[in-house]
């Protein structure tokens, strides 16, 4: 094994066919979902166990190869391409795709990295529990970049990020070292809790190799509305009313614009429109709880609260699972229907619950401003105070031109966003995407601060290098 | 201001009177509550704000001086007491009481360090909010403190822990600058999650000066009830069937053994037996929810699948605010009433939940097979697998015979612990008391972990010295 042929000796660490260097094979793993990305790599290795996870790095450590850990490759930031040096090993996590453990008495589930997040929740449905992290690319999706990047979603509200959902990990750090901190305790004050370190931290500081994660009494029963409101002001009053009327029973709240109602109706195959009359917002509301004879009654009694406080214009509680499938479908289409609209500048960005209004408002005067018709469709969590501030182009301009003015928008939305004290990466991370700008906009000493981590925890900057932060001031790699 | 007279250098950044010198005024800052460490300080510094706090550490980090951060010392680890030196200055937090912010809509309360846990909950519920963390010392514990040592307490089975409770805080770090990250939002990832390196942390990494909580909706309804159990086994399965019945809503399970209720009811005043016949273990349970009309009803219904399925001997569900009021004096009096029994050596553990019965009967076993006579009460947060297993000494031993031998039963409890993937201190922290313990205890590169980070962090070893973690092999101080 020698630092002049890496290759050979990722192969002997891990096996020859699983070290792909074909170009044909490699592509894939080179190359962002969106197009957005497109890297080069020495070459994409694929260890089977926790161990061979282990050999890699100490090998690449001490040879002085850079790492870039790859999940089930849906991230939408460029934290797992590798950039275009073509000298970075993309280590794939896809191999470690073991259940390790069931554990439904303690509520938790041991799964390895490469195990996608759909099978994890199959496999707690299994056990008649739930594991409620769920999100669009979930069929992909790998609990190890989950974890790694903290994931979101649409259950946030009411069972919290990724983070919230992990009691232990298995981390392998820059140098080899594997730290079992596998506990599936919910108490634990023996000192600094290491695995927070490692969540979020979009595998700059260690490889996330498998997880204890939480799990949850499995729902026997949902109460689903689509709800038409007159402004998003009246929709947070509405979370908290209905939180209130139902001690925290809300699992859904999402929001959704007129026009992005218009675009699902237009493009989106068998929906139809909720409720007779046309309204400016609704939102897709969803109870769940045990035993649930009561759960329609509910949300049916705390909506009518909500009309007599003139908080709701109209309200349509689904009746049948197929009614509920229906206006799921509303939600559930609007990402993809923007695209039958031309081009779409995206942000994904949250400010407190109670800022939400007037950030919708400011936000969208503000590009409505800078670029006469221009539509904003700004949609989804507003009870995480999180909404993906998407904008649609002018229908009488062209696509190229809209979107050379991507970065233009986005400082426009991002300036606003922290004035009013929000982030511009709510869900998808930093990666390579937002590394120059959160350099930029992070106050005091917290870059500082992330900068003594990573040089604490990985010295030689093996891991994901030039994603999340650079590890000293003018560093490149 | 010079190194020379840190008194006087104190005195002129923080105010003549808010550096106490004169030993009556020191001393309920250098001794613990249960009389268990007693230290010697410099002095008392009381800064009343963020920025003296920065001042203070700016210039004991040049010059130094160490520094013992104290909220409402009612801390079980010795972690806010000084060591033995008298050279260490203790930095009280008790003059930064403000209320910054109470958001309803946002759902957060903003608050400094000093401001009591007592008064954070009724803040909340001005605002018709629930602030959850619940402990006994709630009256004087500082909320400073409780996110330094991630205290536990009463709710954490539905709310969690009090590191789950806070979204953002305000840091002064070693070297006295100031971090402001009192963020109010539910999703923000820009970057490593700082505020969890310094929650847990016990002040070693850096002092928290404000906190932005979570809030919840006020349970507009409780439904509270003692069960009877065969053993702890049917706790568990008990425990699980209500959380599925009622979709999550159990706030309150907590184990109270045969012993222990019967020396409740024989030293604690106005306290009467529950249900009409004798069994061996019972548990506090508490559902709490949004509209109350059907909550009994669903309570009584869940307990009656119990008995059918054979989980539950016997059950009374409070028909009164006063009877539940009785119900929860039980548990409440569960601690203290152990001192009219007279010596008892206490350890605060987790294991997963599934695995505490096993851990139960194995562990009383083998302290009874160890001293014949010993009398183990393990009582509390089952649903957290977290059982304060204390020992009442035997009827015809020397309490001071018996409270010799603690670290001898300490030894033999927390190697079952140990032996079964559990925490040798679910809730309490470190501090000077389990340090050395914890060192041996922790596995693969998990110490020398913490050491990178407190070295990262706090370079001169100024933050708490010598409490949770050495910052090298072999450091003391």
């Amino acid at each position: 094994m020698t630092p002049q042929d890496p290759i050979a000796a990722l192969k002997s660490l891990i096996g020859e066919a699983h070290v792909v260097t074909a170009p044909a094979d490699m592509a894939p793993h080179l190359v962002e979902w969106r197009d957005r990305y497109q890297g080069r790599a020495l070459c994409v290795a694929k260890p089977g166990t926790t161990e061979e996870v282990a050999a890699v790095l100490a090998f690449a450590d001490r040879h002085g190869h850079k790492i870039v850990p790859q999940g089930g490759n849906t991230g939408l930031v460029g934290g797992g391409i590798p950039f275009e040096s073509g000298e970075e090993i993309v280590l794939s996590l896809s191999r470690l795709n073991r259940v390790r453990d069931v554990d439904a008495l303690n509520n938790t589930l041991t799964v390895e990295a490469g195990v996608t997040l759909q099978r994890a929740q199959e496999v707690a449905a299994e056990a008649d529990r739930l594991f409620p992290l769920s999100l669009a690319s979930e069929g992909s999706a790998q609990i190890g970049g989950n974890l790694a990047t903290n994931a979101g979603g649409t259950a946030v509200l009411r069972y919290g990020n990724a983070r919230d959902l992990a009691l232990g990990l298995e981390v392998v750090l820059a140098d080899g070292r594997i730290w079992n901190g596998l506990s599936g305790l919910r108490k634990d004050n023996t000192g600094y809790d290491l695995k927070q370190i490692f969540i979020g931290a979009e595998g700059t500081l260690g490889i996330i190799t498998a997880a204890v994660l939480k799990l949850y009494p499995r729902p026997k029963a949902l109460a689903t509305a689509v709800v038409a409101l007159s402004d998003p002001e009246a929709a947070v009053a509405l979370l908290r009313h209905l939180e209130g009327e139902s001690g925290g029973l809300v699992t859904t709240f999402e929001l959704i614009p007129r026009i992005g109602l218009d675009f699902v109706l237009a493009h989106a195959e068998g929906t139809r429109a909720p409720l007779a009359q046309r309204y400016d917002w609704y939102v897709l509301v969803e109870l769940s709880a045990g035993r649930g004879e009561r759960l329609d009654t509910l949300l049916e009694e705390s909506l009518a609260g909500a009309v007599d406080q003139g908080l709701v214009a109209d309200a349509a509680i689904a009746q049948t699972d197929t009614q509920r499938a229906d206006f799921w479908a509303l939600r559930e289409n609007l990402s993809e229907v923007q695209k039958s609209e031309g081009g779409s500048i995206k942000h994904d960005v949250s400010v407190p619950v109670s800022a939400l209004p007037a950030f919708i408002a400011r936000a969208c005067a503000a590009v409505e401003e800078r670029m006469p018709g221009i539509r904003p469709v700004p949609f989804g969590h507003i009870g995480d105070g999180n909404v993906h501030f998407n904008l649609s182009q002018p229908t009488d301009m062209a696509k190229s031109e809209f979107l050379a003015r991507w970065d233009e928008m986005s400082t426009l939305v991002h300036g606003i966003v922290v004035e009013m004290g929000g982030s511009i990466s709510a869900e998808h991370g930093i990666g390579r995407m937002k590394r120059d700008e959160i350099a930029q906009l992070k106050q005091g000493p917290a870059l500082e601060m992330m900068r003594a981590i990573k040089r604490a925890l990985d010295p030689n900057n093996t891991l994901n290098p030039g994603k999340v932060v650079w590890p000293a001031d003018g560093a490149k790699a």
